[in-house]
């Protein structure tokens, strides 16, 4: 089968390689559609994220979904010719953390693409049924690889605690930003702001339904009215701005995650008596988000542009 | 002034009385609609609502919306002319369930048309300011009626926790079942199924957005297979219902109220580990559900046809 | 081996078997100490607890302690000659129930000696090593049987909410009732009432810290002012005691499960807006109990009673 | 009457003033003991907290009690004789804050002894009775003093979710860090690890129950084992090791407030998936601080150090 690998930062290249042997409680998927995600985009040019350094030559992508070839004998939850989703991260199930229903806080977890696991950007891969799901009829490939980052938006969202008639602010509108905004809204949220320092997603922000979208220059003197905020850039700005709308007694949730220390205004947030919640990736919420779609919510084109196709 | 004045069961009569006085913290209002609770209906059918019995003659009604007539000295957040929601109840503000946020639950509350306390039906009542919200000019006088429902319906879906893509049942399709399912789908239920009795009502709760609707008799063998269960009757049936269709881990919010008690299954909600959540009345529930309006979500006419309007 | 089996009600034998075989993923545990549970009796007085009834000749018992003999190759927590205490609960790890963390809500949960699955009144048996749990050094193996109940008491008390300084209410001083007492106490439960029928059962709630015990009959007119009761009788009298002494706003908390429906009055439970939660069995509470344990705080040898050993 | 004024930092005069005149819900209380603040010796030294500037002549105070010299017509908790302690911080009651049950974030709290309203070391005060509290039989005026900074402990033991059996770790044993460190006991950590840079605060902490003390030099490679950490410094350096120090999915409590920006690891919280909970005073905590003293929990003599009487 075909691979792309990265061989250096900035290079890919397609190379033959055999195609996956598979245990017994695991699937051999047909990859059919891969979206690029921010750190996919860092491993690319810079070769890391953060402390995680690639070994080149590397297969990026994990935002992906692909019809079921073959299945262990073990696997009683898909068949051949399902189309499923990828939930990437694979956790041990045996650590605290696993039992206490927090997988994503595995130590052990491998998760496609991140080194030192090769990821989906090749024909088929060999992945643990329990993180396979079922695709609803009504979603096209394309279209499911936006499971991945619907399930970190929905960690966010759920740990906002967002409640109907609440207002929301959300920093950065890119892909989790915008997931941010799609479920806030979801969940009831009655007026949401959000703000980006490119007006290209501002405008695909207020395509999907933000009731205001904003530069940052243009955020002079905010209002610490919003009962939620969501920090989405990992930005010492975004996270200042998010402050600065929280209301006394509001929540915070931080998805974006920084290079590096950011400055925090610990007087302003004690003063507001604010709670943070942080958001790792995802547990249990490839679910919820499929729930969503099978009820029929379906996703504007627009919101696809990031997303490509491996195959057609 | 006139006043509508239950003077025995199933009889109304209108009588001439002094317009109230109002204190400096107080408002007058006119009141221009009114919605007639199933408690009023049990009041002046049976003259009593469980151990709550009125003496006559008295004055009914507590869902209602006005205008501003007359302010207090001290009023600050009203002014002449204001088109206002009433909070029918006014808690003391100084015991221990009032400065804990939970004023719904003050022994001394005063609640409009809950006896010894005359409630709305007739031109003005002097009221708290605190208690009054205006109201959205998208919104007519009958439809911020339905504030009063809605703000217990607001209470059962903050404690059912519901989050988007949730799965959830309602049994009991009346006012507040109806609220209930209006607000579980705003705050993205992905899927409901509600029961009642009476096939009309099924018919409204298809028109505002069940997935399901089902008679008792139909509601063979439940799946236990719901995040989410309300109960909205205060029967035993549908109490035995709603502990049938929750889920291992799930959650049930008990809404309706019984006259007398109600046989529960404790083995299967303990196999279940269910947690359980009861709702009186409402605190600081008015405001959100304002937020909602004035985010102009609007509200279909057919579920207005249990308000009626005191004057044209 | 020898082994103990019910092969009637009311009648056990003392058979030789085989010493069980274990997996990779088990140890082989010479049982040391076993605690006779409220559920044991059941079945040796009745043959069956609720609708699980057992088959004969089945053996007993799940509270138990032991010592590891060998260990499966794929074991790295536990080594020969450990002491430990034995979860008796081995859920499937793979259903939403285990991946969420309620690994005690599983449906294909094996639990030891709950029919099919034989229990620990015998020498040795085989355990999944991730549910056995080294015992500290400063436990006997008698006292480790107490882990089983205790983790049950941790699960009702968490569950509880129960905050320095609050006031408790504890239907049953059986050996629920008494574990629920002393981790109430452990989460600083400022005053703690506990009630039974039974007068000895009492004076053990006494000497376990109990600042007041009470016969049914001495609780006349229950003032409604504790902040959490705790239901562990499985009783109508137990939880109709709970409903009137809970204060407004008030937890309850489930534990005891009767054998038939019971009588609830949920119109004082809606008035008070109570939330009441479920207790079934346990899920990742050994750690925690073990470590209160570990950090010294020893158990009075009077709890111990009801505990017996096979072996000297 | 006579009242303590800081004329200019690091001045205090004696003065003669009026006695204070009440108002019907108000009480006149002759203070008996005040502890000093932290904030109190900012305040004393350089005439400002962060952006809290004094004006001069300013009577500083606020962890009082005190005895009822006389009533206000509609007091009815408090008669003439009463043993209390003052709360000093009084709320508006009206606004959406207050409403919701934390009244401490009111923005138009009177907090007593903070600019611009003069605190308690003089003679008299006039204080609102919903905020006065009767002192328990057993405890002296002195140790009721404490109740002040045992409600901020309170909040933040509160807001951590200790559960019986965890591990915390708490830096700064200043007053702050020590109550946290009692009430963390109180309700249930099996291990409480404290910091700070002071050697003697170090054995105040070990004498109150620590169960390991650590200068910061000595925190090397912290283990991030905790389930807990509260941050009780304000400082850099304290977030910086409460960071290190917390495990997976564990609770972080900032108590400590900074008078600057702090530099914040965000990856490392994001990759724990913490929580974060900030304490600003407390809201209906001296009830149940008031609860645990009643029970007849003492405190050592040895806690008392700061705080000092104004009379005999």
């Amino acid at each position: 089968m075909k691979a792309a690998f990265l061989d250096k930062p900035g290079s890919l290249i397609i190379k033959d390689v055999d195609i996956p042997v598979f245990a017994d409680d695991e699937v051999l998927i047909r990859i059919r559609a891969t979206g690029i995600c921010g750190s996919d985009l860092h491993y690319f040019r810079e070769g890391r994220v953060g402390t995680n350094v690639i070994r080149t030559p590397h297969i990026l992508g994990h935002e992906s979904t692909g019809e079921i070839i073959e299945t262990g004998k073990a696997v009683k939850n898909l068949k051949k010719g399902d189309r499923v989703a990828v939930e990437p991260g694979v956790p041990c199930l045996r650590c605290d953390h696993c039992l206490r229903g927090r997988y994503n806080l595995c130590n052990e977890v491998k998760f496609l693409g991140a080194p030192p696991n090769h990821g989906t950007l090749r024909e088929y891969i060999a992945h643990k049924s329990l993180f396979v799901h079922k695709l609803p009829d009504n979603l096209s490939f394309a279209e499911g690889a936006f499971f991945e980052p619907l399930a970190v938006g929905y960690n966010a969202i759920v740990k906002s605690g967002i409640k109907p008639g609440e207002s929301v602010v959300i920093t950065g509108a890119g892909p989790i930003g915008i997931v941010c905004l799609m479920l806030a809204k979801l969940a009831g949220a009655a007026r949401i702001t959000i703000l980006d320092v490119d007006r290209y997603r501002l405008k695909i922000a207020e395509s999907m339904g933000a009731n205001e979208t904003l530069l940052p220059e243009e955020a002079k003197a905010p209002s610490p009215v919003h009962d939620c905020v969501i920090e989405a850039t990992g930005t010492e700005e975004g996270l200042t701005l998010c402050v600065e709308y929280l209301k006394k007694g509001g929540r915070m949730v931080l998805v974006g995650m920084s290079n590096s220390p950011v400055s925090l205004n610990t007087i302003a947030l004690l003063r507001k008596e604010a709670a943070i919640y942080t958001v790792y990736r995802y547990a249990n919420y490839y679910q919820p988000v499929l729930e969503l779609f099978r009820a029929g919510i379906s996703m504007s084109n627009r919101s696809c542009r990031t997303g490509f196709r491996l195959r057609k």
